[in-house]
């Protein structure tokens, strides 16, 4: 599927689990294929256990897949870009913050540990062949109203998940990004104090 | 070191990846091991290949080594709660988020994607023996404040970082919490749409 003369794996300073280095974010999906659930639901799961702040668990979901209104409804508020490849894939989460519960106590960190959970989502899809593509460019505003969420539950990102497509298929200028290397700043920029 | 006799692998519903299902947050470290310097780099190095908006990878941290000065300002910045544990770990990390670049360019999802590579980092960590245990209960501005972060890089959360301690040196009150059974939210509760 075009992952065989791709490779992805970062190009690491020290050794990390072969998961988190093979672990990248495509745009082309199989739109062939529907979502494996079992692999769906580990990944779920594996969010589950993320850890939180006081353990709150401050996170929702909205699945959505291929072929459904609710999927439909999730690519209509898609960027332009974004949906000339997120469409294909087996499946579209919708990833929510919790910033209160029903009585009102603000959970401070809930961006912070949506972010967790959505990566340990990740994390376990990929080490099960499914692929994750995280976005921001889509109108939170839309989902946010269309499935009736009430403020406290804010939408953050959609995560497209399915299995790979080939990265041939793909419009060019999209193309071009897939096959781009992969590049981080390295890790003595990002420690600003090495006591 | 009392892990052996403490169970704290996750009751999941569908399979998941050792690390993640095992992963938990411990309050007992060791007061006597220095923290191993190659996991260490290991963790930020997996830091820094979590995914991020536009690549922008919106994080940086501080290191500090239990012993050093800048340690001693972070411990004196915690709650008293987190006083009686945390300084025992070989190494407190602070994690930020960049909130904009020096140009002013926002980055929205500055503490979602920080999340995500705490998460990264703490799996990461698991899977080479070390501990991780995040905290928010600390004076933030004060960690701002000693180390003169501008306001665009965000002091969000601590990370205790080492190895696991003995359980039954903690204080009663800090010792139950680390054998209270580890709980969760069902996926069904979390996934508001399933479609």
């Amino acid at each position: 599927m075009g992952a065989a003369t791709l490779d992805r794996t970062a190009s690491t300073q020290s050794p990390v689990l072969e998961v988190l280095a093979e672990r990248w974010s495509p745009r082309a999906y199989c739109d062939q294929t529907p979502i494996d659930e079992q692999k769906l639901a580990s990944a779920l799961e594996a969010a589950r256990w993320s850890p939180s702040a006081y353990n709150n668990q401050p996170w929702r979901f909205l699945v959505a897949r291929r072929g459904t209104e609710a999927h439909a409804v999730i690519v209509e508020s898609m960027a332009e870009f974004n949906q000339q490849w997120a469409p294909q894939a087996g499946v579209i989460i919708v990833a929510i913050a919790e910033l209160e519960n029903e009585d009102g106590r603000q959970f401070a960190t809930a961006h912070y540990d949506l972010g967790q959970a959505v990566a340990h989502l990740s994390v376990q899809a990929h080490h099960d062949g499914l692929f994750v593509h995280q976005m921001t460019g889509f109108d939170a505003a839309a989902v946010q109203s269309h499935f009736d969420l009430p403020e406290r539950l804010q939408v953050v990102s959609l995560l497209a998940v399915g299995d790979q497509g080939d990265a041939a298929t793909l419009p060019e200028p999209i193309r071009e990004r897939e096959t781009a290397p992969r590049e981080r700043r390295p890790v003595a920029d990002t420690v600003l104090v090495d006591a």
